[in-house]
């Protein structure tokens, strides 16, 4: 049988989703885990390929197993065997023919920055830390542009080869609580590091050193070095995939 | 001069705030840093000696200095040998009488739970998970008994061999996220391992082990055995002092 599942980790030790050579990735983490629970050579297959030092609480996967037991032990016994920096939740039997990357409707992210002078030692691990002042209405004015159907081809090239850079976005949102800054985004697909350009761009519009206007230049000439400089991963969150 | 100044810092790799032979701590953290920019044998005094793997983002301290440049200087100056761990911020000039702990009216904490039949990786190092659901309204129901001047002993003993063990809570109140449940409580002082106590017995009523009548009984007894077990230290979070 199919079976889907929830799953999250804390990015910080692995390089990212994807199974590698001579690197410690979470497909790895689950294909280990689901082998010595089922003893069988189980493929895990995700919603969305993370990058290294990225976090997930809602990424999600499909495997087949043989597995004869009740779902919820299967569940169990996996969680038991896991790292620490790895869960899974919700399994469920689906129909054969579900695949979590080619299925979804959308994903959504969350990227976590801390504005303050002085950095916060506890906020450290799951969010960016930025000094320098940002304008929050200014990266919202910006972020707004993003809303829609677009050719995202500045904040990032396709997963595939010479793949087309059209994406749509459902939503490009910043809240603000103290220092804390949270902007979530949501389209039907991502280009390859598009939320850690997107963030920030905007950041370059929230310090001043961007106008909005430049950013909808920017947004409009396609073009990769038009961008701000990419933000580091340990601030990004896959929180959501909508089927 | 005297300085006063905030500290923030992510307790989980500290044998706690207080100097110790052998053992790595916040205030050796900040009196080697202090040492190292300033060139003098600086002693930090703190409102409160947190235990070991305790955080805190609202620590207040004290210690003397002849730094003659701009106290900003002092606090970048500090922020830069500091390690990643601890930051301090806010440093100002202070009467030459003024003590982080005898001077302070109340200290608050709060202390977070992860309530899921599933660990979430990304809240692990910041928060208990508690797989057993709590009933967040019976654990306020007791919990609203802390409020007012009370003997607090069966939820720690006093820091000083035979002390008082009453103590004067202004607050203790739950609130509740989706699975994210925070206690938050604010006394005048507290004793030791008393958040961790009363939390740990809070949970015992939250999971159905205790009635609220049961726990109105055990905090009468002043009897240290009756209370729930401690609650591990990564959740706590000493947050603020006020003056």
């Amino acid at each position: 049988m199919r079976v889907r599942a929830t799953v999250g980790y804390d990015g910080t030790d692995f390089s990212g989703f994807q199974r590698q050579a001579n690197a410690w990735t979470v497909q790895e983490a689950l294909e280990t885990a689901l082998g010595r629970v089922s003893g069988e050579m189980v493929a895990v297959i995700a919603a969305g390929r993370t990058d290294a030092g990225v976090h997930a609480s809602g990424q999600v996967i499909a495997f087949d197993t043989r597995w004869r037991h009740a779902i919820g032990s299967l569940e169990r016994a996996l969680n038991a065997v896991l790292p620490s920096s790895v869960a899974v939740r919700g399994l469920e039997p689906v129909e054969g023919s579900f695949h979590p990357r080619y299925d979804a409707i959308s994903r959504a992210y969350r990227y976590s920055i801390y504005n303050d002078a002085v950095r916060c030692p506890v906020e450290t691990r799951y969010s960016l830390h930025v000094a320098h002042r940002l304008d929050v209405e200014g990266m919202q004015g910006a972020a707004n542009y993003l809303v829609g159907e677009h050719d995202l081809a500045t904040f990032g090239r396709s997963p595939r080869e010479g793949g087309a850079t059209v994406r749509r976005v459902m939503q490009a949102a910043w809240t603000a609580n103290g220092p804390r800054l949270t902007f979530q985004i949501e389209a039907n697909a991502f280009l390859y590091r598009m939320v850690r350009s997107i963030v920030g761009t905007l950041i370059e519009v929230g310090r001043g050193a961007m106008s909005v206007d430049d950013f909808v230049a920017a947004f409009a000439s396609r073009d990769r070095a038009k961008s701000g400089p990419s933000v580091l991963p340990h601030g990004l969150f896959l929180f959501g995939v909508t089927y």
